[in-house]
């Protein structure tokens, strides 16, 4: 596993990044921190000759084909700090009022200084499968025939803030999909995110949903580049699937959002738990915004949308009223966790590689 | 997306596992489950020839290729019900002190029901850097060479129960590992697992360690059957590596041990946020063990042993004084969790792929 090599290229040297320890006696180790774990060797032979030696312990670990493609580094964010809007939304059948009540809420998270602002899954419809089809939108098409979108677009062009426009049920030909847009601060659509996982459980006595019976699934992960960095996105079961995180900060992704709208079973048992664990797991931070509970309604929504920062630390929350979740979000905080926490440099590509089949292929 | 198949062919058939819904009007949906997301469309044509055909809605999503070589079936474990045990054990520099401290806890264990034990990461050392070379032992020689594994087999054998055996420093040549060793109802050592992920972390004013400056990380994973079910083995950091975990789930593992000595930094950010994680996103129990918390030690452990079931739902745990949790392990509740969350058949195969090198090599 260890070999030693003596030290002389530059590209030996590129490895060294940081001493974090040196000692003034005649043979001492630098300890540093690399690509690989390394440590120089200093010393002097018998005939008074220095030497330096460069140990490589760890090369055939392989960290950088764990991810495949290789994970691209961190890139520089746009913006170090920023205040994120996490609007839990009431939703009715009216979906009139949702927008309108969802552009109120906008302009209130932006008055409080947000520059992002995030929505909650299904927000201009009810829940279910019988209200999918006939609160979809022909989201390509704009105008008269997106509503819901054609607001967010205004608004995130007005007041010149970016938007996770949480989802809506959209249609496209004869199909319809769980959808979430993004708009950049000049009102333009950035990305559409169609939700990849479909919600398809059944726990008996307790929650069975369907929605391959009305949906179809997205073709495609969806990372944009905003003025907020780079974001990942998914909808809510998305959030389930630890390969599309992993891909996402593979990609470089400052930021994941999930609009999610968990329910009263699998709320408390897992909603914030799969966020502070994609939190962790990939050094990044994640938002999430549910709607806010309406006890009426056919399917009951667990609340609690969630800020959780790089070490899976719950920075800001709510329960299940109805409420926009102003926190701040700092992304010099990423480098300093994955200095402490060198888990990309520490991976072992030589035991397990997570292929991202579509960055893979447009290689 | 999706396409229309005349059902014909048992091989289709096989698909259909379980149906949830039948009408008896003349044309109808049987909805069932299967390994893609599927539905039976019966009716009869206008001569009166009644068909039925099978709707394929994702066969293009090849849920069977998110892992590489495909994930082995769950096997059917030789027990359904069974006990485990954790020992926090406290462990002193008096090596003979804790090997004799460990039998007896292990006996004590027994007493109780318990048919798997599990110690702790380190059990029968400090937990330094400085005193892995000193009370190293050579697993492979045994006896005299290996008196902490000694006691190990002998007790197994003796109280006929499997023995996850926590770790303990091992030489191997010039070489020092943190390793665990598993014994068999029989006595035998059954597998040897090398910590894979050194613990090399910095956390200014926290926490710093550098395992690597004395010890060898570990060439595989290891999953082994055992009477109480196939068991995939991580020592501490390990568990930090989803990746680890989703390999042993799709080697078919029924349970993954971790012994683990985090501290007071990471442990109440992340050691029962991982062990749930885990257990969650891969649909098995996780069982953890910590050494009990000795605060004038140079390394102070977080402590807190745990069993999590296939939900992340905490069944039994402990605070940080020496103790022996006994809790039930039901694996019949697996199967249901996963029916409840089919996540192996939801998984996009087209999208992302986790390969399993040595498992991939192998075939």
């Amino acid at each position: 596993m260890k070999s030693a090599l003596s030290l002389a290229s530059p590209k030996n040297l590129n490895r060294i990044l940081r001493p974090t320890f040196i000692s003034h006696r005649t043979h001492f180790v630098l300890a540093i921190r690399g690509i690989y774990p390394t440590s120089l060797v200093f010393g002097s032979n018998i005939a008074g000759h220095r030497y330096v030696r460069l140990r490589v312990m760890a090369s055939s670990f392989k960290p950088e084909e764990a991810r495949v493609p290789p994970a691209v580094p961190l890139p520089t964010p746009p913006v170090t700090k920023f205040k994120i809007a996490l609007c839990q939304l009431s939703v009715t059948p009216d979906k009139e009022r949702n927008i309108a009540h969802a552009r109120k809420a906008i302009e209130e998270a932006v008055e409080k200084g947000a520059q992002l602002v995030l929505l909650p899954e299904i927000w201009n419809s009810p829940y279910s499968n019988d209200s999918f089809p006939v609160y979809a939108e022909e989201i390509d098409a704009g105008g008269d025939a997106s509503p819901s979108t054609a607001m967010l677009s205004e608004i995130s062009g007005r007041l010149k803030i970016t938007i996770v426009g949480g989802s809506i049920p959209e249609r496209s030909g004869d199909k319809l999909y769980n959808t979430c847009c993004v708009f950049g601060s000049d009102g333009k659509l950035k990305a559409k995110h169609r939700k990849i996982h479909l919600f398809d459980i059944d726990i008996p006595g307790k929650i069975t949903f369907m929605e391959s019976k009305t949906l179809t699934a997205g073709e495609s992960p969806t990372v944009v580049d905003t003025d907020v960095g780079r974001i990942g996105i998914g909808i809510c079961y998305d959030i389930r699937f630890q390969e599309l995180a992993m891909i996402y900060a593979a990609r470089g992704a400052h930021l994941l959002c999930y609009p999610g709208a968990f329910n009263m079973t699998t709320g408390p048992l897992h909603w914030e738990l799969l966020q502070r664990a994609r939190a962790t797991d990939n050094q990044l931070y994640v938002a999430t915004c549910s709607p806010a509970r309406a006890a009426g309604a056919s399917y009951v929504a667990w609340g609690h949308s969630t800020l959780v920062g790089p070490f899976g630390e719950v920075l800001a929350t709510t329960e299940h009223n109805e409420d926009i979740i102003i926190a701040e979000v700092d992304y010099s905080v990423l480098e300093q966790r994955r200095a402490s926490l060198p888990l990309t440099k520490q991976r072992r590509g030589d035991l397990y590689q997570l292929v991202d089949i579509q960055r893979f292929n447009s290689q």
